[in-house]
């Protein structure tokens, strides 16, 4: 059995573009599995996209090639990436989408390749004509080097990654969950061993810090979720209701 | 070819923790056939799941394996159960998500185990490290005492029940659905061979019976919906545009 | 490998409709590959479900068969079709939705039958009953006339297809996409050779001529989407707010 194709776009479910990515990878193979992370990345909002990305790729074995498309680029002279983690494996616009897929592999395993858009691609739609094809190509069994060139490591999004700053790390919100759960760029690595007191953001903050979602009371909580990274969260309801933080705004995590 | 593993749950698909589950379960077993009954239902809504999983039981394959995630209560001590009904089977949390699942099943056939949570397991996710891996090994063959302990039966939600009041029975809307038809937790069989005549709610009524949605004028209709409870629509917008009632109202449903 | 069953419809995704034809599709035959283009078309919006069957039956391979499910007539007289494009097949109803799908497919390959309505469909719920079992089956092995008689060609949609007006092609708007963009009736096709320059709508309009998104500046442009149909677009926003047309607008594309 051929490893899945994991699809993730900003392409929301309304339309036929995400449907298109499946049949896309059928032409190449129609025996493949193609299943989805996720279509509701925000529009254009790459780094969303970059957390969404890595959260999907820790849950998934090893070998599943993602096709990942947050591309407000389409049509212009950014790369098309092939990526190869030692874990997953990745096609993607470089544009900052793998900055933590990248980042947080090994690197001694990691391998970036450039690929090539090919003759008649739509000029619209490098997700149906470009992306899905090669992700393809990688599930059914090529390498890396069969799909692209050796290249230039990805670029990374310096707005993924927290600042220290005295007791505290400066981070953003990277994205709202369904839940109204606020998930901050500020990852469990980056507290180095501190111990997580609070966080602090534009009209607002809290200091209780807890474990899971049923300890939360009334107001705001931190906590570490599934996926490593610090968020300001509320029980039973939206946290912007009791003045969390909205996605992209700045967020102060406190460190003891 | 093993029996699917089929999702429902609170999660939305803007994020990826739906996507996650079909990862969780591919660890388990890689061949796995993992597809979605439904991502939407309303947050924390427990009747609604309810309502949704017994909708989606009847028209999947005997065998079939749901994996069943509205569990606000993540992280306290709500049991984890997984249950067979003689038709399917389902790992959800016991906090009433089962209550049509369970209460409308063979007393002969149905069986209930308690599942222990893992070590490990993340105290935020227990859909990707807890409901997932069990429904996974079930579809893969496992039988119910492989993954858990017999067990005291579900809990089962009160409000799920409609209740016998004169020529009426008192229910209330289960779920609105994407149409705007107002789902009431009354079912044909509550109705104990009465005939319908129509429906009460505050603020509105109807005296409209029909079969199909191409039988309803301009006005608010009763009747039976595809998974057998009656509900409240209107013909092509929303019922609530014509006073319909809201998710959640009482509805009292008349009798002849 | 029997082909996948590819499904559309304007069920959403919030409640369990969807998934009960993936149900009904596998009991057919357990063995089938059911995936979805969307879920999302416009509640009864046959126009814009006309145009998304198009766009995905482009994009999947020969042999897939779709189940197309916009249906505002479900429990009426319409009929129910099963076609043949010689490229994919679809089983529909009969209101429009096959309107591109049939009137671009080569008339001499094209066929089309009516599926009787099973004794026992939900007179609420075709999709579950009728138009996935047709489709299933045919997805199994099963040819045109083992489902249907063959019978006279779907109805086509007027407002589908654009009218000549001196050097103009009238059109109105299909379908707005997920990232704001207007796809228009009108085809590359219907050009007939001559060259875009702009489109005027109540209200508005622009004569900015763009072939990628990625060339638009900070205003409204016409472009050639990814399935042949001229649209209206922004970049980095919904051109709606720019001025933009409205799903069903009126839409006039000038020519040279």
């Amino acid at each position: 059995m051929s490893d899945p194709v994991v699809l993730l776009t900003d392409f929301g479910s309304g339309d036929t573009y995400a449907g298109a990515l499946i049949g896309a990878c059928w032409r190449v193979d129609p025996t493949l599995r193609v299943v989805t992370a996720t279509h509701g990345v925000p529009p254009g909002d790459v780094l969303a996209g970059a957390y969404h990305l890595k959260a999907s790729a820790l849950a998934f074995p090893r070998g599943s090639v993602f096709c990942a498309v947050v591309d407000p680029g389409v049509g212009s002279e950014r790369r098309v990436l092939a990526v190869d983690t030692g874990e997953v494996r990745c096609v993607a616009p470089d544009n900052g989408l793998l900055s933590y897929l990248w980042s947080e592999a090994d690197s001694t395993m990691r391998r970036c390749a450039a690929v090539a858009v090919p003759a008649g691609a739509s000029p619209t739609f490098h997700g149906r004509d470009v992306f899905a094809p090669a992700a393809a190509r990688l599930a059914a069994g090529a390498d890396l080097d069969d799909i692209g060139e050796p290249g230039a490591p990805p670029m990374l999004l310096d707005v993924a990654f927290a600042r220290r700053d005295d007791a505290a790390l400066l981070g953003r919100v990277a994205a709202v969950d369904h839940f109204g759960n606020a998930i901050t760029t500020v990852r469990l690595a980056d507290l180095g061993g501190a111990r997580l007191t609070g966080a602090r953001w534009d009209g607002g903050g809290t200091d209780s810090v807890v474990r899971t979602y049923a300890e939360i009371g009334d107001g705001l909580a931190v906590l570490v979720g599934s996926a490593g990274h610090v968020e300001v969260a509320a029980r039973g309801r939206p946290g912007r209701c009791l003045g969390g933080p909205e996605a992209g705004a700045a967020v102060r995590v406190l460190l003891a």
